[in-house]
């Protein structure tokens, strides 16, 4: 995946070779490609194309890596999974350009497997919800009164989205039935809710004197997650003389903050609310063709939402 | 061509709604999609679709200001033609998505009128000419020996890209023949790269006294145009004094910098520079089909590159 990433943003520009030698390598977890092949293995392997199903896995990275960049702009991290950020490394002035060249490379690659398929427009629109979540959240920011219908409907966008079209796209350019690939699109989106919610909870760790990084810097940024917006539902008197500081907040403060939610069972509720999304998958996973690769996609959904907090 | 932008931009969404209408509200001289329907009015007007030229045509100015609302955010202006910039007036974080939203309904208009033609492709590399040319450019900042050779090469990729796209798939869409395609595609380039040189020339007013905001910025922010680059070689150790201070240099040196530019010829030299192409471009106009149209886009072209400065 990286070799073709990486042969994909080489260019006989010296200027820029080592930024784009430095996206390339980027290491994440391979989510959405590794959904995407799964779910590719769910069709027809006669009538598929071996080298475009690998080439969409990896427009599929490309487009999560172009949002990342940006992302980390946005909220000025200097690291993401332990690695140096764009932005970090090369200013924030390249970042923007070097999301923008992403984008431009994820293009690129679906131009050239799937053009002239209803699949152009589909990634796109894709990929313009994954923006109108992102925006969505910003513009939620420090709104104590958040609904977890607003918060749902941001991360449809900002995390589903993506999820969705990497399920939907593998059943798809794998040669699946149209049923397989309309629970597909299902599950897909269902998992990437549900990823996104047992995300927003793992920053709340169950022990608050160790509290992660991103809480303290989600809470002063004012983007209030689930687990947040559930316990301020309940008493948002108590919520309400720290929040209101807004940025400028304290430290000692956002621990406070994760007291009391996890006090008035803020964790918890988003994790009922994460194990009803995982249900849904669960679910319609029973529907698909009961087949090897159905059982790794299992494993892969359960593994996914179970993760340690 | 505000009213179709305007209304691809609309979204239910009603907290990015605004910004939205702000991005469509943005007024340009429309130089690219009037390039765009001049050309396409060289080709056969029975074989032509004219929603389509109109959608191409709003495609070309979606790409334009996508990527000046990125570059705004580079070089942290709070003014662009008088207007605020969606970065001034929603904040840096904002203009970073609200660009990438706007490169999604360029493809999306490409993906509606021409998907399936090798056209996608020509868009999506004009695009990454464009972006690698902006960042070559941040690459190259204070540069002091930057040959003039590289300077073109990065306006041919930051400005002469998109001219170029525009007069080519004019002609296309517009169904002219081979011939006019192939001296649009060359006609545009050139009258791309005079018009950059030009605008760089701008900066340097003639009088000293009122120099433009943009050369004060270009200059401490390192981005050495032509007037400076060919002044520059000739008397390097009367410039290093000033641009070796970098971003640190004065408003009162910055001066000095532009009187040796004016004294050392540089003015003149750019002028020179950006009318080799305007006659390459000229050349070529002459060669065109010697209709109505014809003398509007000379005009135009003449008009472009003989501005006050």
């Amino acid at each position: 995946m990286n070799e073709l990433i990486s042969k994909r943003l080489s260019t006989p520009n010296t200027a820029v070779q080592d930024l784009l030698a430095a996206c390339a390598q980027e290491q994440g977890k391979l989510l959405r490609p590794g959904l995407f092949l799964l779910f590719s293995q769910l069709g027809d392997q006669q009538q598929q194309d071996e080298k475009q199903l690998f080439k969409i896995a990896a427009s599929l990275e490309l487009l999560h890596r172009a949002s990342l960049i940006h992302d980390d702009i946005i909220d000025d991290s200097p690291l993401r999974h332990g690695t140096i950020t764009i932005q970090a490394d090369y200013g924030k002035d390249v970042a923007v350009y070097a999301g923008d060249l992403l984008f431009t490379v994820f293009f690129q690659i679906l131009i050239e497997t799937m053009n002239g398929t209803p699949y152009m427009e589909y990634n796109a629109s894709s990929m313009k919800k994954l923006l109108l979540g992102e925006l969505s959240q910003m513009h939620a920011r420090f709104n104590k009164s958040q609904t977890i219908d607003e918060y749902l409907e941001n991360i449809k966008g900002k995390t589903a989205a993506l999820f969705k079209l990497a399920c939907t796209e593998g059943a798809y350019f794998g040669h699946a039935n149209k049923e397989t690939i309309a629970l597909a699109s299902r599950i897909g989106e269902n998992i990437g809710i549900s990823f996104q919610i047992f995300d927003d909870i793992l920053d709340y760790a169950s022990n608050t004197k160790i509290l992660q990084k991103p809480v303290l810097e989600d809470i002063s940024q004012g983007v209030y997650t689930s687990p947040l917006l559930f316990a301020a539902a309940i008493h948002p008197e108590e919520f309400a003389p720290y929040l209101d500081k807004r940025q400028s907040i304290t430290s000692q403060e956002i621990k406070q903050v994760a007291k009391l939610v996890h006090r008035y069972g803020g964790v918890k509720q988003a994790k009922q609310l994460a194990q009803t999304y995982t249900e849904k998958a669960l679910a319609d996973i029973d529907q698909l063709p009961q087949v090897e690769t159905t059982t790794k996609i299992r494993k892969i959904a359960l593994t996914l939402l179970k993760r340690s907090y």
